[in-house]
Parts: C-alpha cells; structure tokens; sequence
C-alpha cells in the first residue's frame, strides 16, 4: 500500500491527532512550519503574541533596533496555515498520563506534545544577584537593561561626586559567551563613537566596559585563534577583558572578583542559563541545568508522544555531551520533532536525529566579527558580512529584514543609535531613583 | 550705538545668562533651536530623554509604528549647540522669588525660564475613571493601549461564554475630538482589515468600535461640512458614532451612557485634559483647565523672567478664548518666547505674541483625513495626502521620517501593522489578569 493511502486511511480510523506546540521560538516555530500540509489540528501556545529572534536581542538593549524589528506576531506567521491556532497562555505543567497540558487558566489534551519553552537565567545558586544583573532573554529584559545602561550616562552628566560618576560609568558584564560578547562590544561602541559628543560634563569615552570571565579565554565555544581575535576587536572598542576571573559576589553598584571590589552601577548577566521550569512537571531524568535528557528521536523516556527540543532538551547522544542551545539546534530539532509525529502518524516508527553543524558567528561591535564554519574560519570585516547575511536570512518577514538592514547601514554610515529611549518605567522612573538611595543609606 | 554693541555690552556686564526651558515637547524645542546662536547658557530639563512627536502618538498605539519612530533624543537634536546642556529631572516648583526651579533632587538657578511641560488628562472629577479608561500622552501610555488592545483579541479566542466574548470584542472610545476620532478609526481599520483572517474561533469583523460624544458633532474644532465627511468615513470603517452621550460612568468592563450600560472590555480616553501640576508652584491666576492666564508677550504676570508656553498656557488675547492645544501654536509659542527672552537680553521690550492659523489636518483610518486650511477645505484621499506631507515634514530626523513613511506605504499595500506585540508587562500579563478577575468577582 502507498504512502498516502496509508496516511488517509490512518486518519480516517483516528480521526485528525491534536498536536500541542508549547513556545514559539526557533524550535517551536519550524516544527509548527513543517506541519503546515499534514493531517493534524495543530495548537500552539506561548506566553507572547511574537516569535522572538533572540540573537539579535542584544540590539534591542543596546539601543540599535526597536522590538518590533525582532518580533514577528505568531499569527501572522501562520495566518494561511488553516490547521493551526495560536492560543497566548501560559503553560504550567504536563499531566504526561492524561495527556494534557496545564494553562495557567485551564487544560488542553493532546495527542502529540511538542514542548520547547526553552531556558531563562541562572546565577548558580545566587538569585539575590538578579535584581543587581539582570540578564537577557526576551523583550522585557532588553529594554530594562537599555534603560539602565542610558540611565546611567544621564545620571553620571549630573553626578558631581567623582567615585559616584565613575561608578555610574563602570558597565560590568559578567560571561564572555556570545551573549556577554557582543553586549560588551556593543556598549563599548555606544560609550566610544554613539554618545562621544552629546555630553557636556562627561566624557562618555571615559566609560570603563569591563568584561568578566570564570574561565581562560573569551568565546570558549570558539577555535582558541578565533578567541584570541575576538579579544583584540574587544580591546580596540575600550572594553577590558577580564579572563579567569570568577564573580564571587554581586551587591548594589558592586561586583566582587575574587578579593577586588569594583564599583559599577551596572551589571549585567550573561553567564548561565537554567531550563523552563515545565520540564520538571514530566517526571523524567533531568540534567544539572535542568534540560529534559531526551531519547535519540527527540521524545521523552515512556512516552514516545511527547517531544522536547531546543534549550529545554539535552540532547547526548552524539557527542556525548548536550548539544549548544543555539538557533539552528532547535530549528533542525523542531523539523526533526515534526517529522517523527508524522511518521507516528502513519504507523511507522520514528527516527534517531542528527545535528548538522553548519558553524557559529559572533560579532565584536562595528564591522567585527569571527565565524567558525569548521575548514573555514572567518575574522573582521569579513565575517562581519557573513554574520549580517546569516542573521537577515533567518528573520522573518521581508518588512524586518529591511528595516534591520537600513538601521545597520544609518548606523554604519552615522555612528547613531535609533534606539536611544529610556520607555517603560512610565512615571515611577525618579520614584524608583529615590528608592534605590534608600536602599543605600 | 548699533544692537551688536548693545548687545556684546550687556552680555560683558551681566555674564551670560542662564536660560532654562523645561518640557522638550514642541514648545521647549523650537525655543532651544531658536537660541542656537544667542550669547546665553541654556539648559533644557526633561522627564523624558527624548523629544516625542504626539500626533502620531496614535499610531504607536494601534500597532502601526514603534516608539522610536516618534522619539528622537534630546541630546542628539542639541548635539552641536555647544550653548545647551540636557538634564534628565523632574521638575517639582518653581520658586519665582528666589528664581530657582525646584527639582526632583535639588535645585536649579535661572535668569530666564522657560515653561513648557503641557498637560495630562482629566477625568472631569472622576480620577477612579483613570485605571479603566486609560489617556493617551506618553510612549507608556500608548504601548499600554496597544497591549490592552492586542490582548482583548487574544482573550476572545479562547472565550467560550458569548456575551463575555462579545464584550472582549468592544472597544469604547470616549471623545470625538481628533485623537479620539484617530484612535476609533485605528482601531475599526485593525479589526476589520489588518486582523480579519487571523483568528480561528473568532471573527475580528464582528469587533464593535462605539465612538461617544458629549457634544453634536466629531471634530468639533473643525466645520460642520468636515466633521460630517469625518463621520461617513468612521462610520466606513465599522466604527459606531454615538453623539450628544455624555459619559455618566465607568465601571471595570462597564461604560454608562445616560442609562444605558455597555459591557466593553477596553475603554480608552481621548476627552478631556488639564495643564501640567507645575503651573500651580507659580502662584498665579489659572483658568479651569488649570492653564497659566499669560501675558501677551507669554510671560506670567509680574514676572517677564517667565514664560509659559504650549498646553500649559491660556493665550486669549487674540481671540478672547484660549489657543487650541495644537503643536503649530506650541511651536510658534516656543520660538516667540526665545525671541523675546533675546530682545531683553539687549535691554528691549519684549514683543506681544500673535499666532498665525494655517489650517487643522485629522485622519480617520486608511486613505482618508479632513484637512481645513481656511479657504481650501480637503477630505478623503486629497486630504491623507496633505496630512502625510505635513506630519513628515515636522518629524525630527530624516531616519524617522524615511522609517515612517516606509512603514505607512507598507501598511497601505500589505494591510499589516508591524507593531503588533504586546510588550511591558513582562511576566506580569497573567498575573495581572488574575488580578483583574479577583476584582470582579
């Protein structure tokens, strides 16, 4: 018997299987994509109305693209894909034996689970440290750290204590992945070339950028050639790199490596992520960072109805160790992920996935990049490009992809920020000043 | 003795004086450009660090364009006038004795100060009205109305009682003048067009968008012909006009006209304002509006040092009643201040100020607006067109204006608004729905 008759008679016994999708990221976006003709009635939830393009979130910080040219409304991505509907809710956790899912106002059943909810900030044991070091994953965090960041250059204009000033213009990163990286590179240029002349009592340039590693170089992910690059394109933006440097405790305007104190009114974080919390709810083995360890199909130990992909899923089984949370990891799980309940579908048994690894990009601030693609390494202004193409290629919708690419070239051309706004706080901005002098005295 | 002479003698006798402007609205610009070149030092306070182009605050609401399509920073507008230095504060007081301006932490002195921190809304005695019904002034303001709107939607889909849904789908503006009338027909172009094929369980065209009017008429403040052309093109766009209907009260879902209860979700305000705290500190007469009664060169009474300008000032010299609340009266007010400020510098009068009208623009929706421009009265799509060219043209920045005007030909063709997130609230969303469901119940 062919194929498709296999599939329609299938459908016809079962009636059309219900396929949850939890989280709209990469993983869960592509899995949704890949979904678009079968035979399935497909509902995907998230806790935002957007998919988000995470990589280049560290913009949205510091003040080069607005949220809008990052986010995509996840109805519009699927506005033609007649056998789908987006809920906003919540997910709460996964009752893996009735097979339904937790809202955070109700319950929904499903035949198929997919759930990639990915991961949120760690401080190892410290979450006192957060409200001092935020950190950076969605929309929320990146303007709270914009507003921090521009905050801090305004208040340091009118600072007439010289410790209080140079502490207001102390930026302390701490993790010197991709994330701290080029959150370091980007503020370097803000402080450098963006706000050089718009001061009259600072000097911006005087700004200290400090980037903080536990380990022994930047980029640990990387070639160690391509690490040392990244750390001089670092330096020539004003940013000091400190390597083999712990944190070992976070306070207000203080940072603590090792025995030395530095003053900083800002600190951001960038050095560990833990998974989702719904993980826990499926009561199978999770790893230290609380990622579900998934079974070669991607599917969950005794219920091969349920998936787990992107940074949520520690997927070990080939080389090892986890694969990287990056992008195209969840993008290729989520097809994978799609193409196993298809297969389940049909009566057939689901198959082992495999990683493609295509390279990984990071960029250093202005016309810096490095670029591992395995046999060729890229470094500068080269992999810069490589590092714009890449990026313009996997945002959706052609109205974002040139709108980031004109804010690239403004920027490139007049060493401006379009972004420049310090929004969200509404009137509570100078109430919240008072409060945190409070806190201090 | 020519004016140079008088004017370098002064300056040599006197130092340079100090000028201080607060509020970077219209008013508080055009006067800080106006004395780019002018022998004194100046200092513009502001609660916000940027410049924020209000009349198309609407459209930050309803989804079409980003905050930072709007704003512009303060600094970088003053960049190059080397006489000007920005302060973010809040200003408290003024005391006019002492002629210092009282800040939120300290104080500031000034030879010459200029008022221009405009105005909020009024809730005609009713404040309780204000977390219902929601103002428009602020970016804050605006992504909240943009996150209560998006987020309606959302909750309908996944409403299954009937008359909770239909009040999710019904949107209460109240107030026809041109911010209201905007805002409605937004509103009716996104339920109708932009969001028609984007939902599964609802249908967005069945939305109701009720427009409420105390007075006769929409638009007021134009001729009768224009606002009988304004309401065709609402009534177009799916939007219910309800004229002589005073609001009588606002309960949580709930709008009282007269007698008549309207179970409607969102409720947004565009009614009525009132000027800026600020002018109280003067201790000087104000009208009912709270508004300075200025003299006519727009200084206070008793203090030519002051001058009040924009929202915040009555002018009712000219016409016995107070110039309308419009940006070219701000901004004719702003340069006429800075001017005068000048002319006392070199030991002359000031000069009494005298608005020039050049016409009124208001858009409803796609392809349509009323523009009256005294003898020429425009409609429809002659009258879009006008409204385009002008608002362009008074946008700061020619990144704004190319983004803006890219960002309108896309909508006008695709349908789409790209703002469509809802952001800043972070993880608080659902929280704050369960909140609300508590309050009901």
């Amino acid at each position: 018997m062919p194929r498709a008759a296999i599939m329609n008679q299938t459908i016809q016994q079962r009636g059309e299987p219900r396929v949850v999708i939890v989280g709209a990221g990469f993983g869960g976006l592509y899995a949704v994509r890949a979904l678009k003709h079968a035979p399935v009635r497909i509902t995907v939830i998230d806790r935002h109305n957007y998919h988000l393009f995470q990589p280049l979130l560290y913009q949205v910080a510091t003040a080069g693209l607005s949220p809008n040219d990052i986010a995509y409304p996840i109805r519009s991505v699927v506005r033609r894909q007649r056998n789908t509907e987006v809920f906003l809710a919540e997910a709460i956790a996964v009752d893996v034996k009735a097979r339904k899912l937790v809202l955070h106002d109700g319950k929904i059943s499903y035949d198929y689970l997919i759930l990639a909810t990915g991961a949120s900030h760690s401080y190892f044991g410290h979450p006192e440290w957060e409200v001092y070091a935020p950190g950076l994953k969605s929309i929320d965090d990146a303007l709270q750290i914009r507003r921090r960041i521009l905050f801090a250059f305004e208040k340091a204009e009118r600072e007439t204590d010289k410790a209080k000033r140079q502490a207001l213009l102390t930026f302390v990163i701490v993790g010197a992945g991709p994330t701290g990286v080029e959150l370091a590179g980007a503020i370097g240029e803000i402080a450098c070339k963006v706000m050089a002349r718009d001061f009259r009592n600072i000097d911006p340039r005087h700004a200290r950028i400090i980037l903080v590693e536990a380990g022994p170089r930047v980029l640990p992910s990387f070639p160690e050639d391509l690490s040392a690059k990244a750390e001089v394109s670092l330096r020539k933006l004003c940013v000091e790199v400190r390597k083999n440097s712990p944190v070992t405790s976070i306070q207000p305007r203080v940072v603590v490596i090792g025995n030395e104190q530095i003053p900083a009114a800002t600190v951001l974080w960038a050095a560990g992520v833990i998974a989702s919390p719904l993980a826990q709810s499926l009561g199978v083995p999770l790893d230290r960072a609380g990622r579900v360890l998934i079974e070669p199909d991607l599917s969950v130990p005794s219920h091969p109805e349920v998936f787990v992909i992107g940074d949520l899923a520690a997927f070990i089984h080939q080389t090892g160790k986890p694969l990287p949370g990056l992008a195209p990891v969840a993008i290729q799980q989520g097809r994978h992920a799609a193409k196993n309940i298809l297969l389940r579908c049909q009566g057939l048994s689901s198959e082992p996935f495999r990683y493609v690894d295509r390279g990984a990009l990071a960029t250093i601030g202005r016309a810096a990049a490095v670029a591992n693609f395995g046999v060729v390494k890229l470094s500068g202004f080269a992999a810069w490009i490589a590092w714009i193409f890449v990026h313009i290629f996997f945002l959706i919708g052609f109205r974002n992809r040139f709108i980031v690419l004109f804010e690239w070239a403004w920027a490139y051309i007049t060493f401006q920020r379009s972004a420049r706004l310090i929004t969200g706080d509404g009137d509570k901005m100078f109430a919240t000043e008072v409060e945190m002098h409070k806190e201090e005295h």
